[in-house]
């Protein structure tokens, strides 16, 4: 983490209120990093209940924006939050994304929660982070440990209250998994579900390719749409490969040519290693996954 | 939720320290309920990454404190959160009991984060909190429903990573079914585990009477254990009572003479129906157990 950040404070404002773009620019106040700026009983801070979306800033660029936003509204829905109002958040992105260099790799988090508790009002804020131009896992890629994450392929569907798809502010497990990576001796981990498919990294999306196809994990088992991913299958065609929705056994990952991790700030990092076995890697498509992930417009 | 909240940050301070009782007061700055303390980057707020305890006060008096701070001891060692120092945190309930009224009951929630991202300095809070005298659920109960958590009976010992046993601010799907539990009319939710065992409630523990056992869900299934519960099952034997703790099925939650739920500030609720299906209720022993934890010393 690098650390230059600077904090959005949202006035959340209703997304049915009719807001001129001065009303926007109002709502949206810049604090320093060094600032408290949330109440200890915020709902993020005890409980983790809100959301969360992380862009990333390309060049001044944010990208995949309305992705990210459709993802935010979507959480919105499953936490029963109040709909968020898209052209606030864009206005808080515009202003993140004027705060951070042109020359460096950045990314800017958006955050919604269910506010002060009693309050009924949510809180919101966005916060700009540099990362600087250093990614070298985009070549030396990540060793991965598969971790079971408890839950069925079948469960999500009828379970709702357990927020599958939703990007929660709850992220404890997510940490705590990618602690025992480390404790494994590896980088990052990828989850199973207890019946044996792969679904996602406690931070990112997993893709593979089979002969030509891009597959990643179908969304239903749980998981989220990956932004970044769906900018990439995007481009597929253009690279000779399908993409594919599947669900994805275990097995897969040691077998196929080669195997991602895709975000919105790493973009696309090779794996190289699944639970002490070294897997296929493919340098060139990493990297023209790279070059064109690097070269968006938005 | 009581209107009446007041915040104390506490200057976390090493558990190895030898503080002086002037260093433990001069380490808890009473803030008010709306001022802002938390930084938008603190990993509370941004990633339910801490743990938490809700202590019981009764005119004054924190309730079963050494239980609550073994437990938050416990949690900070699954979440590799630093030791915490007893003597502050006891320092820090002493000062939001004394600032809650002597005639009615409260609450204290002590709540312990991995700190501001990239600091490495853990942050803590105590939030005190009135609640009064009116707890009509004590008699009337509670209706509940059956909610699925998704893990497996045996999952938890073979997956530290999802961090069972701890009390974690990651409490998104925790809200999640009790709203669904309300959207199906109910009052409260016990969640089972996907092989169909009783494990806990929500925000609180489970306990059944079968003849002249008291029962609560073995720990070992991924829960927490119940500090109001150990306070009750300490006195059963003057009831006539034994106690145990099983694999409990959720056909018990049926055929079982009483259910409660227990929780150190609500104390004992007896549950009156499990998903739509009245069960019986001893009120008699409700009111005894409800007259003993109110009547504790500590």
């Amino acid at each position: 983490m690098s650390a230059h950040v600077t904090v959005f404070m949202v006035e959340v404002i209703d997304a049915g209120a009719d807001a001129s773009a001065d009303d926007l620019a109002r709502s949206i106040r810049i604090v320093g990093a060094d600032e408290r700026t949330v109440h200890a009983t915020d709902l993020s801070a005890s409980r983790g209940d809100g959301i969360f979306e992380t862009l990333g800033v390309l060049a001044g660029r944010p990208q995949a924006v309305e992705a990210h936003l459709a993802r935010l509204a979507n959480s919105a829905r499953l936490l029963e939050l109040p709909e968020p109002n898209l052209a606030q958040w864009r206005a808080a992105i515009d202003a993140a994304s004027a705060a951070l260099p042109a020359d460096e790799q950045g990314g800017i988090k958006l955050v919604l929660t269910r506010g002060v508790e009693g309050s009924g009002v949510p809180t919101g804020w966005a916060v700009a982070t540099v990362h600087g131009n250093d990614f070298p896992e985009r070549e030396a890629g990540y060793r991965v440990v598969t971790l079971d994450r408890g839950y069925s392929s079948s469960l999500s569907a009828r379970a709702p209250w357990l927020l599958p798809g939703a990007k929660t502010l709850s992220y404890a497990v997510n940490l705590a998994s990618l602690r025992e990576a480390e404790r494994r001796g590896a980088d990052n981990a990828i989850w199973v579900t207890s019946d044996g498919f792969v679904m996602e990294a406690p931070q990112s999306t997993v893709v593979l390719k089979r002969g030509t196809e891009l597959v990643t994990p179908k969304t239903d088992i749980g998981i989220l749409g990956g932004t970044t991913e769906l900018s990439l299958f995007s481009k597929a065609v253009e690279w000779g490969l399908t993409t594919g929705e599947r669900l994805v056994p275990a097995s897969w990952l040691l077998d196929s040519d080669a195997v991602w991790l895709l975000s919105s700030v790493k973009l696309a990092t090779p794996v190289t290693a699944v639970d002490g076995s070294a897997i296929g890697v493919d340098l060139p498509l990493t990297r023209e996954f790279n070059a064109f992930l690097l070269g968006r417009a938005e």
